[in-house]
């Protein structure tokens, strides 16, 4: 399954906010359609987010605003910019050639997958692993596999999978939703626990290695991701257990020297304060609501791309 | 007001699993009843624990059985079983003679928890402080006062506190539920945020101090507290922000030489899997679920117990 493609003149994708209840595919005809699914996380998950981009361009059919306001959709991700500029570097090429460009985002985003799925198994010494992952980086975050759960699809495929320990990852629960089901589509045994029980399970000695993903990976090797992230590094480093980031060349952004310098996004209280509609907090409460964390270099024992493994 | 009181020949207790909607007041008259009320976490918080064991103890009439099932509710809080201990040891001079012993364990932590405030307020310095918290350590986790959050309480009144940072500790949400509730009841500023949340916030530069409870404190000065709690000690290492564990002497456990000795409840998938009663992953996921993790005590700045201030 393709999680989003081009399919006769429109881009279709499956709206993850209804997961894991339905799995309900999306056809979206304009640029304003787009950048709604983006903002209310139908479509979510740097790889995802980057084929999503180049994919707009086209539907943008010429129009610069249309254009910018995609690409400003959200702010850490640097693949959703990224799969923009690809794509309209070609629009004085037309349409076809906007449409060609954007239809390789997408290839050598499955190819990207595929590559980082057998590097990451390759990095990975252990025949019964028992890996730690938060969020969703899986083919819903991609396109066919993903970066940090394509490891271990990976790692099942090749029979070295003991278990994932999934974090829920509040507040809009990816991991409780979107991970499980897809591990559950793969038959690979896990568990989910509360995040906050990721560090305690790491200094339990329950854990192999950590795989993450990552939004944007700074020149130095600081490393934006989904909130919680951190907090598994700090866990990782004091149990002595690799800490790994499995994400795309393109989510390399030499233009940012270090972690300080990327812009994470709050997204308001409403999400902390309620869940899936159920009020939690007090009427008034107020909230902060960061939605990623930076991982200092000195904490990532690798990254794993496409191309190469780094060390930070 | 108080959380937990003897009134009229039963125990009274606020219903906290009704909170913040409901602030409604249980009258129990059986062990049995009590029992239930614990392990539902009608009644929960360490101190507030070894209250209810010791009034429990004036409704088991002498019963041995009852008493023993008491004492095993929850086995993770010390305070619970040593509430017992110190209203049954007064079993051979008759119901009176326990009912006076419980309500000294009453008195003695109603005094417990202003000593504590008073204490952990004139420890940290500085005249507006950010305050990180997780879980609910207020008086509803006490008698009137709290523990940690009775610290908060004195530097609000004492015009020193800038705001409360509060976990909302899930998976049951007792900072999003209770501590939001006590904090807007005292006027004090707070935002809430998810627990993942509070690793980066403290790389941020946000909090000045971390201030949590306790539910068991090892010999040698390791503390077993909520989940998340590691997490947050973790990060106050690496941020160079005091960690601060607000506890009576009674939960200090000399049986236990570390923490690795201490039993960690598992609470069970049930709470992890649904929030509210709704379900949040796929039917059949698996989950773990520890209700508290363990800090070394190389993580933690001060102890401040109603007696004095250790340095473990």
């Amino acid at each position: 399954m393709r999680t989003i493609d081009w399919v006769d003149g429109a881009v279709e994708l499956v709206d993850q906010t209804l997961l894991p209840g339905k799995c309900v595919m999306l056809r979206i005809h304009t640029v304003e359609e787009l950048v709604d699914a983006i903002r209310r996380l139908a479509v979510r998950g740097a790889p995802a987010l980057g084929v999503a981009g180049a994919l707009g361009v086209v539907l943008a059919d010429g129009d610069l605003a249309a254009i910018a306001a995609l690409r400003a959709a959200r702010p850490t991700a640097v693949n959703l910019a990224w799969g923009v500029d690809r794509a309209a570097a070609h629009l004085s090429g037309g349409r076809e050639a906007v449409l060609a460009a954007a239809l390789r985002v997408r290839d050598d985003d499955i190819a990207a997958c595929r590559a980082m799925g057998e590097r990451g198994a390759d990095l990975l010494e252990g025949d019964r692993l028992r890996i730690m992952t938060v969020c969703n980086t899986g083919g819903l975050a991609a396109v066919e596999r993903g970066t940090a759960l394509g490891v271990v699809q990976t790692l099942h495929e090749r029979g070295r999978l003991a278990e994932v320990l999934a974090l829920e990852t509040r507040p809009l629960l990816q991991g409780a939703r979107l991970t499980t089901w897809e591990l559950a589509r793969m038959g690979a045994p896990h568990r989910l626990i509360a995040d906050s029980a990721g560090p305690y399970l790491l200094a339990k000695g329950q854990v192999d290695a950590v795989l993450i993903g990552a939004d944007r990976i700074a020149a130095n090797g600081d490393t934006a991701n989904k909130i919680g992230s951190y907090a598994l590094a700090l866990g990782a480093e004091r149990a002595g257990v690799p800490f790994v980031v499995v994400a795309p060349e393109s989510t390399i952004d030499p233009a940012t020297p270090s972690g300080e310098h990327i812009e994470i996004e709050d997204r308001g209280a409403e999400e902390i304060v309620t869940i899936g509609g159920t009020r939690l907090a007090p009427e008034g409460t107020r909230a902060l609501n960061p939605a990623f964390d930076v991982t200092p270099h000195d904490l990532i024992t690798a990254i794993v791309t496409d191309q190469r493994v780094i060390r930070p």
